[in-house]
């Protein structure tokens, strides 16, 4: 299928592989990368040398295996569906357990845009501790742990590279708390993965229709781009019509674990009055969701009432959707935030599905100059106390930080959240390095997220360059994205990941070999790089267009090379 | 006049304005960005606030005056023509002193690309020192410093910034080869700037064209478009024909230092056969250049013979054309590079002129794999004893840095440079973060890039998406030079540079009252932020498309803000 001309369901000169788990009945996917061999002229006589294919990290799910059949109204094959089917501490609901989702599905106007196949729920069995924390801390390697501990070595064993990933490993950094795995029990199609500052950094996206756009087609096909580009995560952020709906097609047709903010569509069912917000309608959202297979809920439930004083010394004030639409609900009600005195019964819902909260920082800076001022700190204090309550009921945290922030405000950003947030994983929006350049902001952020990355933080969620102007389309979002695996990638090398670096070395020994179909093939975006090279070239030309035919340095330098070894 | 749909005679919603100077007859251009008011509704009424404008450093001279009629054919303006004149420590020479340069004003063929005007050229006086450095060192403050000064300092004054840019302090700069200002005696169309790293951090541009391409006007379009992106010095690294009629045309016409590599032209001159390169030969194309009015060279002196036995231990052996040509002829001749043996003749050269030297990386890392190894460092120590001959000389010198370096490694070069290299400036390509992705090197640079300049690095050289691939068209020059835009300015505020807020800060609230067309004006590239912006909004919504009309962050922030205020 193509999107936007290119193949989804393909990444050139690359085959699927799996490798099987061996604690667990588990096949994990990897893209392999084909290489052409180098052939060097050695006295006269040419010789043929042998490239390794370069294993990497492959977020496309099923798209890309050609032995799978994909229709978007079945959904993805559902892996983890025997693993969930084969536990003890699960049930099978008789059906969908919140009075909106039941009013969506009596509704007979919405057949026509309604996901075909309606799976029931699963919940966990009264009493049994169920998530990928609680189980990891029972001492217990899930399926899931060990298909990450493969996917993130890739193929460090045959590479001979050392790496300290291993299932046990994972298991103690989901049951520390360091690391998370969102895997909601009825999101079966995703392929698990983690998040966690020893571990690879992922990169989230987000997608969703507005007031202003978009079909349930489009939203599905966003997703399918997304991962074929390489987000790890997508957060589905839609607030227009039929967000139910919508969620489902995304649910079952996204091989990456979805995250969505529940009080979007809270207030979406209220009709965007935020003093009719309500505790009641919140919960039921949230069971809605978490039936239908979100694995982790940006909840802004650090926002206290208290912080909004502080409000007055900012220059952007508040620029989180949650925190801004949960700040005025306190004004209003003159109460506190009705996600921070429920929290412990958030977390109650979370833990029967295996939802992951991810602390929404409600007031992140939105300027240089809000950066790393007392709202954001004050909040960043209560995220911490938060952390904690989740923990105690063995639900899973992400704590979500800025936003716009210069780069020497960056690490005390990262080492305040690792201090106060006990090590719970950072996963940061950006941050923006100045403010100054709106329709380039994935570059601005992307500065900043590498940095951040580097330093510690778990995820980076993207920006397009069409951030604070419009809603991005499949370009921008191709964009957003491949800036973000730069920036992840850029950090992966820095933190000296296990074998980070041979995708690297790879491409530039193609380079130097003038292996051009191999440089296209090892790029972040195949397509890009080989249409860029066409446009210019007739063949296959020893040199690039930079210094034209006579000016090579590469050629230069291997002729010196060939010469040298003459000597 | 229109390049590419852009209009670049204007800045929108700006003013070309002039500080003057106190100490001497200077006029220092500023763009002087004007704001729209805030209107607010403060107890039922409505208030009218007018907003300062931001004035920003302008590099785009004469041609966004529109005061001044642009003709190319005629060259711009020469404003430090005066201040030359006035000079009693230099010479106009009766003719051009450089044997080629005599041959190509002879070749009547040449004379319909020929530009029309030939200036006669000046050069210091025998036995006198000349230079910005020399001028500093006897404790001149020269109209140059003074400018210089005005400049980096912007509207600090008026707005109440403290800054420590001072006539005097530049003065200091120099003098110690901290700063350089490249402005060659022959190139008085040029506006004086500064490249240090205690000053607003500056970006290279390069343009050039090659035996695949381009035309004499083409060359000056892309000169003129590269300014009004912002560039603040550009290199011409035209390897094709004519490149001596090319150069006349561009830094004629070219508001800021022009820079140029002239082994590429000396190699032109000799059909690409790096064995008949020689010392005469490439004396005679600094004469030629120098006289033209290139302001800086980069020279690459620091590549000896030894190093070169080295490079076996790289993936990507050399992949400076430049290190590769001169390690060539140390080859073919068995020579040492005849740039280094010649070095104190070369600097009596271009100290007669005030050419900078720009000692070029010959050995930069053309990979992750390669970067900070011993080749690297090894040529850096050489570069060290070059900048204290050159220095010897009076010559300012800029040192030419890396390339590709992972994050983890950056530090390492620039704590290294300041050290081996005596705080002379450097100036950095990228460097690139990460290999892997061809088609957005801007992006894998400018990550690189923004660090290093905040750690010190005075002058960023910029790199475009079809870094490795192609030649940039106008698109990538501009895309190129926005990414360094925003590396610099990041850099800036980072490093607490006087003033680099208050753009962001202007910026920052246009954007919370709703003030789009200041925000377009405010940004780096306006036209891309408006169309990103028109192309999906109807009219001056008060929201954003990002979050659509109910759920706007900013304008529920904004009310609450208002609530608060009424309590």
């Amino acid at each position: 299928m193509k999107i936007d001309n290119i193949d989804v369901h393909n990444y050139p000169g690359s085959e699927k592989i799996y490798i099987e788990g061996t604690l667990h009945d588990i096949r994990v996917p990897m893209r392999c990368i084909k290489l052409t061999p180098t052939v060097k002229s050695i006295n006269g006589e040419s010789v043929v040398l042998e490239n390794q294919p370069v294993c990497v990290y492959d977020t496309s799910g099923a798209y890309t295996d050609p032995n799978i059949v994909i229709n978007i109204n079945e959904g993805l094959p559902r892996i983890r569906e025997k693993w969930i089917a084969e536990r003890s501490d699960l049930e099978v609901l008789p059906s969908i357990s919140s009075q909106y989702g039941n009013e969506r599905a009596l509704n007979q106007d919405l057949d026509k845009i309604r996901f075909a196949h309606q799976y029931l729920p699963r919940r966990a069995k009264n009493g049994c501790k169920i998530t990928q924390m609680a189980l990891a801390k029972m001492g217990i390697i899930t399926p899931e742990m060990e298909y990450v501990a493969i996917r993130e070595n890739m193929d460090c064993e045959a590479l001979g590279v050392k790496s300290h990933i291993t299932p046990e490993f994972v298991r103690e950094e989901v049951a520390s708390g360091r690391a998370v795995i969102p895997a909601n029990i009825n999101h079966p199609e995703s392929e698990p993965m983690i998040i966690g500052r020893n571990f690879a950094v992922k990169l989230n996206t987000n997608i969703g229709n507005s007031a202003l756009s978009s079909g349930i087609e489009e939203e599905v096909n966003k997703a399918v781009w997304s991962c074929y580009w390489g987000g790890d995560t997508l957060m589905d952020l839609s607030t227009g019509d039929n967000i139910h709906e919508t969620r489902e097609w995304i649910v079952r047709n996204c091989p990456v674990p979805v995250g969505t903010v529940p009080i979007y569509q809270a207030l979406e069912k209220v009709d965007g009055d935020v003093a009719a917000l309500s505790w009641e309608l919140y919960r039921d959202t949230l069971i809605e969701q978490a039936e239908q297979g979100v694995d982790y809920f940006t909840i802004h439930a650090g926002v206290l009432r208290a912080h909004a004083e502080l409000i007055g010394e900012r220059l952007t004030g508040i620029v989180s959707r949650g925190g801004s639409i949960m700040t005025q609900w306190c004004f209003m009600h003159n109460k506190e935030n009705f996600l921070y005195t429920h929290f412990d019964e958030i977390c109650d819902i979370l833990a029967k599905y295996d939802v992951a909260v991810s602390l929404g920082d409600g007031l992140r800076p939105g300027s240089i100059h809000d950066a790393n001022d007392r709202s954001q700190f004050m909040e960043l204090d209560v995220l911490g106390e938060l952390t904690q309550i989740a923990w105690s009921h063995n639900v899973q945290v992400l704590i979500e930080g800025p936003g716009h922030v210069p780069m020497h405000k960056i690490a005390e950003n990262m080492d305040r959240q690792v201090e106060k947030c006990h090590e719970a994983p950072f996963y940061t929006l950006g941050p923006l390095t100045t403010d100054i350049a709106p329709g380039y902001d994935h570059i601005t952020s992307a500065i900043g997220a590498a940095q951040i990355a580097w330093l510690g933080t778990a995820m980076i969620c993207y920006v397009t360059p069409k951030e604070h102007l419009a809603l991005p389309n499949l370009e921008d979002v191709r964009n957003g994205v491949i800036a973000y695996k730069i920036a992840a990638h850029a950090a992966d090398l820095a933190k000296g990941h296990p074998g980070a670096q041979v995708r690297d070395d790879a491409m530039s020994k193609a380079r130097f070999e003038f292996r051009w179909k191999d440089q296209f093939n090892l790029s972040l975006d195949p397509a890009r790089a080989r249409q860029y090279y066409v446009e210019s070239h007739k063949n296959d030309d020893h040199f690039c267009t930079m210094c034209g035919p006579n000016f090579c340095a590469m050629r230069i330098s291997q002729s010196i090379s060939d010469c040298d070894k003459k000597l």
